[in-house]
Formats: C-alpha cells, sequence, structure tokens
C-alpha cells in the first residue's frame, strides 16, 4: 500500500547544471518536437538544437517551451563541429555497425545527443561528425522506438548517471 | 565517427520471456494509449490491461497493435487484486510520500505496473493495492514528465534491470 499522493511536488535541485544538449534535425512530426521540449524541460536540460523550422506547441511541450532555449540552425554538421570545438562529447542515437548498447555505455557530462530523424534516421554526414553511437534493444515488433520513446531512454539513463 | 546504419536491425532475442505488464486507467488522450502499445510491442512486453475503452490507433502503435495484448475492463482494482494474488508486484507509476526514487529501485521480474492517469494520476482506491510506489526526479519545468514519458523511463530501466 502507497501512502497519500503528493502531487505537484517541486523539482529535485540538482548540486550541477546539466550538460547534455539535444540536436534534433528536421522531424516530419511536430508533435515530436514539442514533446522534446517537455522532456528536455523535466529533465532539465537547457536548450535544444534543431534544423527544423517548426512552432513548438506550448500544449504539448508546456512550460518547457518556455525554460528550454530553442536554437534553430539550417544545417546541423557545422553546429556538430562547433560543440565538439567546444568538447562535447557528439553521440547519436542510431544502430549502426558499432554502436554501443545504452544499458552498457558511461555518458560523458557534457554530451550533445544527436537524434535521427523518424524515418531515415541519422545520415552518413552526420554519422561522420558523431563521436560515438548507441542504441537501445528492442525485443518484439514494431523493431524501432518511436524517435521521442529512444530519446527519453538516452535522456533517463544520461540523468541516472549524473544524478545527485 | 560513426560506420555505417544497420536500419532494420532484427529484435535482440531476450532469453526469457518479459514479465512486466501494464495496467493502464482510462486515459485521456487515446494517442498516450496507442503510444504505449507501441511501447510496450518494442520493450516485449506482452499484455496492457486497461480501463480504457478507446480503440487503439494502429498508425502510432504500429505492429505493437498486433503483437500486445489488450485487455480492457470495467475497473482496476480487482484486476490489481487478481494480479498480485497471482504473485505480481503491484507498483504505481506515482509521486508519493513514500514513493522510492526509480535510479534505486529493484524491480521484481513479475511486475505489474500500474500508471496514472494525465490529470488525476493514480486514484487513492488504486494505490491502497499497490505494493511500492516509485517516481522519476523531475529537475525543471513543466514539473511532470507526460504519462508516456515516465513510463518509457520505468519500461527502460526494467528492461535494463532483466536484459541478456
Amino acid at each position: 500500500m502507497c501512502a497519500k499522493h503528493f502531487r505537484h511536488k517541486p523539482p529535485t535541485q540538482l548540486d550541477h547544471q546539466q550538460e547534455m544538449l539535444l540536436v534534433v534535425p528536421a522531424l516530419k512530426s511536430q508533435v515530436n518536437l514539442a514533446r522534446l521540449v517537455r522532456l528536455a524541460g523535466c529533465a532539465g536540460i537547457q536548450k535544444i538544437i534543431t534544423a527544423g523550422s517548426d512552432k513548438v506547441d506550448a500544449k504539448i511541450a508546456r512550460d518547457g517551451a518556455d525554460h528550454v532555449v530553442i536554437e534553430k540552425r539550417r544545417s546541423l554538421i557545422p553546429v556538430l563541429k562547433k560543440l565538439r570545438e567546444s568538447a562535447y562529447h557528439i553521440v547519436g542515437l542510431e544502430q549502426t555497425e558499432s554502436s554501443e548498447v545504452l544499458y552498457e555505455y558511461s555518458f560523458q557530462k557534457k554530451t550533445a545527443l544527436l537524434i535521427g530523424h523518424e524515418g531515415r534516421g541519422i545520415s552518413n554526414e552526420e554519422l561522420q561528425v558523431v563521436d560515438t553511437c548507441i542504441e537501445i534493444p528492442v525485443y518484439g515488433m514494431p523493431h524501432s522506438y518511436n524517435v521521442v520513446t529512444a530519446t527519453t531512454m538516452a535522456v533517463y539513463e544520461y540523468c541516472r548517471q549524473f544524478h545527485g
């Protein structure tokens, strides 16, 4: 039996600033971008850099829309190169021949997490400027997680490794 | 740099059947149910028991709609009691005064994960028949994860603990 609800619990204070960024291509679905913004807001992620031009739907993103900086860029390749120069480790969330399994992967604190397009995944040009790829095992049908679901798992794993 | 894509990678074979079930109230959003079905399908979760009467949108649930058993029930309380009798550990995903933090929680293999309604969370009557509550730290605005996002994190944590 569980004790009573604790609704609208205040957020947990981190003893550090979250140093993960999300780098997001122009997605097929505007809803997915808005959901990523809410995820980022809750997880304390300060910034999303995206090649998409979609407006963020605040009905879905909630307060995340006011608290997460959304930087829009034409192309992600120069962004990724610049992040690398600023000591970010670029992690691609993609099934490749050399991807590490998320369960066993140790994140670096300064991580830029590159997400793939819903249909095409991460482009080959982008894969060239990625430091590591990670993937999440799938055990059944359909054979791939939704892009927000996969990102949620990676963000959770990052938070789990650096909480407190 | 990452090696080339491995699109449509076949699912990972588990050496056991996934013994987690999802127990889901009548949700406000039909989309959220469909997203849970896709999540369950990918994670190898065989069954969702729900008090909702919504049809599952197969455009969102994908093949999950064909591979996950959806059991519809009028009320979840008798379901939860019966699952308990069948040696399921009932875990409520809810912020309560006694919730354990997901990072530190060790799942039992036979787990029925009870999800809360988007607005009202898990009802007090349901909390009476729950064995443990777990919660996920939130570090920023908005102060709560979307119901599917929170469920995704709990399902990921379960898979992480029992993979291989």
